[in-house]
């Protein structure tokens, strides 16, 4: 069997690494031949949008996927003779942060308040209407942070309008989120939905840093919730394959952020510390075979390289630490891989994880 | 950095998947260009001993290993730009059953007793001395029970002396073991020592069908005179890598079988049972980069598939279970790939492999 990966990133190689065990070989297409999924994988040199190459990489498929958001949905859509997982009409959703959280509200899923923004004076009734602090953010095609200004004072709304208009943007109310979570979900082709345990984030500068599965507190109610307002998600999608939920934890009460139809960086754990990672659970599920365990074998920090790697020797100086390169030449801002430390507990993970993030702070460069 | 393998079979593919996440890649040579590591490592397509392409093989690369012991020890001895672990003196030790065995004497390792046959007249004397039943062996050459010959009584002398011989042969006791062991270790060029937990292992017909670490009842007596063993042969050695060693057990006194100085079948069960598999410390060893736990995860059994492999939607249909298929097309005796399963306890484990077994013996072609 093969599985057909729109883009060829770290999450088309770690898919690729994940499917090879069982007898499953991936084809990306990026436009770049080197990509980081070249050593594990076959490449289509294409633009994402070459619908010539799409179907190329549809011919030789048993299903197509993809590893990040912002792909072409015409494109997709053309490609009436191959499985397509996730469904394309998740994957619309995902594209726009409109349409992703009147889907939430629609379906009882708490978020932050929203108001879509078309001009300067829809901004400044969304402001009277949310208040501020509030977030002006892009609809479409914003990832890691981009695409997102915090508009503070009334003083700072022609700015931010500038710097992101005139596209169509959506005003969120800023949420004092005591800290974020993510929930990490898979479903099969038959309606099965599997959820890993809670992940808690931490992000700096609009970019994960890094993760804690489980959190070192979590009550089974907020659990719970996530775990609900995933499978709604998932269901009223008809999704097949991972996708990702990411939260605000304000005091007990969940705020749906956004959702990621794919793999996602806040599962990385699951790699070393689920007993079935979320990129093998992507591959079994879009090829209509029964799901691993999503179960958590220990407490596992994941820390993201950023920009540089620390030297080998001194990173993977730690017995419960696996190292995830990506095959990237290093670059400010730039994720060149992640670690994951496993430990019996979350006291002595958070020891564990003390002189590690220490180095890695060291060499990150954003 | 790149590992040049010389080999690209199953252990050669394991290797090379184990290394990518560490920004590793390797390069196999195989006289085969879609050998089956060819689809997650480059090919240097050549004979073992083809000397010029061992050297291409070793220009391009930080470090040679190789994946099976029949390597052409003088061609890897003219190769003198380039590390070369495990030691060339471990290949050569393991080459010859009885060079192989009198090492181990050496050491104060029990093994079967044993005696060197060149000719029909010494395997009388070895007869006499050593009783009946035997196994004649092939010094040299043999793998999954190849090159072995059972002799029972004095009837089957000439006919087992005409099946192996004049190549040089040796005798060995027929063990009547309880059971089968095997320890895993992985030393490091500092000369520290790790190793895994005891695997109890299955052969039938000379091959390897099933596994399990660590064994059901073990006393610690027996884990410690294991680990003794192997690595009193390491250290002989001064030894680099990861090295298997088979011994029998009767009623808790350990035989030494023999060794293999490469990751070896009775270690996969560590992909998924322990904390860093023996593919990857192997990596780690030969590169010189700190080791990852070997502890065990929770008791887990290995299953080889052998010949044939059964649908791969009822084969992955348990949460606890992985599939590594080799890419290998279907042949009558070949090992085209495992399973692992893991449990809480033992006897969780025993009824969750055995509808496994059975399916996989369904499809199992000897």
């Amino acid at each position: 069997m093969r599985i057909g990966v729109i883009g060829g990133g770290q999450l088309g190689r770690m898919l690729a690494l994940a499917a090879h065990p069982l007898g499953v070989r991936c084809t990306v297409l990026d436009p770049r031949a080197d990509c980081c999924a070249s050593e594990v994988a076959d490449v289509i040199e294409a633009d994402f949008d070459d619908v010539a190459a799409l179907r190329r990489l549809a011919d030789r498929s048993s299903v197509l996927t993809f590893e990040f958001e912002n792909v072409n949905v015409d494109a997709l859509r053309s490609l009436t003779s191959v499985r397509i997982s996730p469904p394309i009409d998740a994957l619309s959703a995902a594209q726009d942060r409109l349409i992703e959280k009147t889907l939430f509200q629609s379906l009882g899923v708490d978020t932050p308040r929203f108001a879509p923004v078309d001009s300067i004076d829809d901004l400044r009734r969304a402001i009277t209407e949310i208040g501020l602090p509030a977030v002006l953010k892009t609809r479409r095609m914003g990832y890691d942070g981009k695409g997102q200004r915090v508009i503070r004072e009334p003083a700072d709304i022609e700015s931010a309008w500038r710097e992101l208009g005139p596209a169509k943007l959506i005003l969120e109310a800023f949420v004092p989120f005591d800290r974020e979570l993510a929930i990490i979900a898979v479903r099969s082709h038959a309606g099965v939905i599997a959820t890993y345990p809670l992940t808690q984030t931490k992000h700096v500068e609009g970019i994960l840093s890094e993760s804690t599965a489980p959190p070192p507190t979590i009550s089974p109610e907020t659990t719970a919730a996530a775990a609900q307002a995933v499978t709604a998600i998932a269901e009223k999608l008809e999704y097949v394959g991972v996708l990702a939920l990411e939260l605000f934890d304000c005091g007990g009460r969940l705020l749906a952020n956004e959702f990621a139809p794919r793999v996602h960086n806040s599962g990385h754990w699951t790699i070393d510390g689920a007993n079935c990672s979320q990129f093998e659970n992507h591959v079994r599920a879009i090829l209509d075979l029964p799901f691993g365990a999503t179960t958590c074998r220990r407490p596992t920090a994941m820390l993201n390289l950023i920009g540089r790697t620390p030297p080998l020797g001194a990173l993977a100086d730690h017995p419960d630490l696996h190292v995830h390169l990506y095959g990237k030449s290093e670059r400010p801002g730039r994720k060149v891989g992640h670690v994951t430390i496993s430990a019996d507990t979350h006291d002595a993970l958070a020891g564990a994880v003390a002189p590690i993030r220490a180095l890695v702070e060291k060499y990150t460069q954003r």
